[in-house]
């Protein structure tokens, strides 16, 4: 990777974006949140990638070491070094052999990999950002009366939410905007695992509708979505750059900041 | 463990609370999402425990073998049991010989562990869910006024949430209140990493002010802060149960809900 020919970063980027609001479409640009695979590399031995924003990677680095307990105070980090990619970045921290000790004896009881898509993982090259392009059969043609009938419906079915605050919900809807079925959980994956699980299980045709998420669609959402061949994924909130990407990859069509009265179109435009 | 003498979850817990409402002052209980570690176990070998809401759980294994690509189809998954325990559980997914041979394969090409805590850890043995309780030395006495000006402050200084509306915000603010410091990142954790390697590299007193978050207080959160000594974690959004829990024992203060003109204490209550 070559870290030298690029804008480092500022913690978003532009995209293309289709935005209705009521009847009036608008073809623009907007800011999105970049969301990058970050590598923190102990004493030359690739550790965790995170989803980060690419900023500020030096403080997330010794903030990372300190509050997983890797070292105990900064001065056990002798050294740091940040390479930027440009759609990635590592970061090297050398640290007191004894805390490296310590790590590698605790990694050999450790070989899990995580729940929350790509972090857990241990080095960039494993990374699965390619997704296969799917054969989208059907979409709703007109997408308004369909984002405001699903807005309204999820807000009527999510029992945790109004109970705790605390929950994330995944909602599988008909192209009628109509909620079939909603699934809460603290992570959002987890709620989007929980949806799909039951779909499969009831056998239900994964083409035949979308799944509507209360929050932001990040990379993680857009992947699982579009391995499994869904058409499209909603959003309450925000997307990030990588979640538009990989759904332009995988021809996933990708509506964020639904609301009754209107909604944004990351990839695949409709034709107005 | 024994998984027979208890209720089975319903996705939420009673926990006391004292919520504050401009001067009203009350101490009462409120329903608070569970947070629990969920470990999926394939073909006998654990393989990823995630902090899950304990519902469901085997739509859950269903989806995330699915959606991460474990097996193919259905088909591939032969029998699935869920083990619900007092405060984890686990599932056993027995899984088509050739998928397990896939990810035997897949994983001996990994052994990272997680940015986020606890996820990406293989077993719940390895939970670290005991902090060591801390020596709290100062608080502020009157609540309300440092709340309203932190959550004043906060939203002034939220650049990349208010160009993208997809980031959350992690800050260090004195005991009056004062905004000091905002990180932002697409991901809560890496905020706060973030924040805490920023403090440490200035070599700011971590026990003179408190961490405000916009997000939710999720166990991640809390374990992190406990763990640098830091005396006090405010939220914007609801706190989880586990946060609560993990809280107590660490001594550490949690206020969630921070509003303008009111919040809610989940610990170390202040006296009225």
């Amino acid at each position: 990777m070559d870290s030298e020919k690029f804008d480092l970063p500022v913690g978003y980027q532009q995209r293309p974006i289709l935005r209705q609001r009521g009847t009036e479409r608008q073809m623009t640009t907007d800011k999105v949140a970049e969301e990058t695979p970050v590598a923190l590399v102990f004493n030359g031995i690739s550790h965790a990638v995170m989803m980060a924003t690419p900023l500020d990677l030096e403080e997330l680095a010794i903030g990372f070491a300190l509050t997983e307990g890797i070292v105990q105070s900064k001065s056990e980090i002798y050294d740091i070094a940040v390479h930027p990619f440009p759609a990635s970045a590592e970061v090297e921290l050398t640290i007191a052999q004894s805390a490296f000790i310590k790590l590698k004896e605790r990694r050999r009881s450790l070989s899990g990999r995580t729940g929350c898509g790509v972090c857990g993982i241990e080095s960039l090259a494993l990374l699965d950002l390619e997704p296969e392009p799917m054969q989208i059969t059907a979409l709703p043609e007109l997408l308004s009366p369909v984002i405001a009938r699903a807005v309204n419906e999820l807000s009527q079915n999510q029992f945790l939410m109004s109970e705790t605050g605390g929950v994330h919900a995944a909602a599988w809807c008909d192209f009628d905007g109509t909620v079939l079925k909603v699934f809460e959980d603290v992570g959002r994956h987890n709620g989007l695992d929980k949806l799909i699980g039951h779909l499969v299980m009831k056998q239900q045709d994964l083409r035949a509708g979308f799944v509507f998420m209360s929050s932001r669609a990040s990379y993680e959402l857009v992947r699982k979505t579009a391995r499994l061949g869904i058409p499209m994924l909603a959003t309450i909130s925000a997307p990030t750059c990588l979640a538009i990407d990989i759904a332009n990859k995988a021809g996933l069509k990708l509506v964020s900041f639904c609301r009754q009265n209107g909604f944004v179109e990351y990839t695949n435009f409709s034709t107005p």
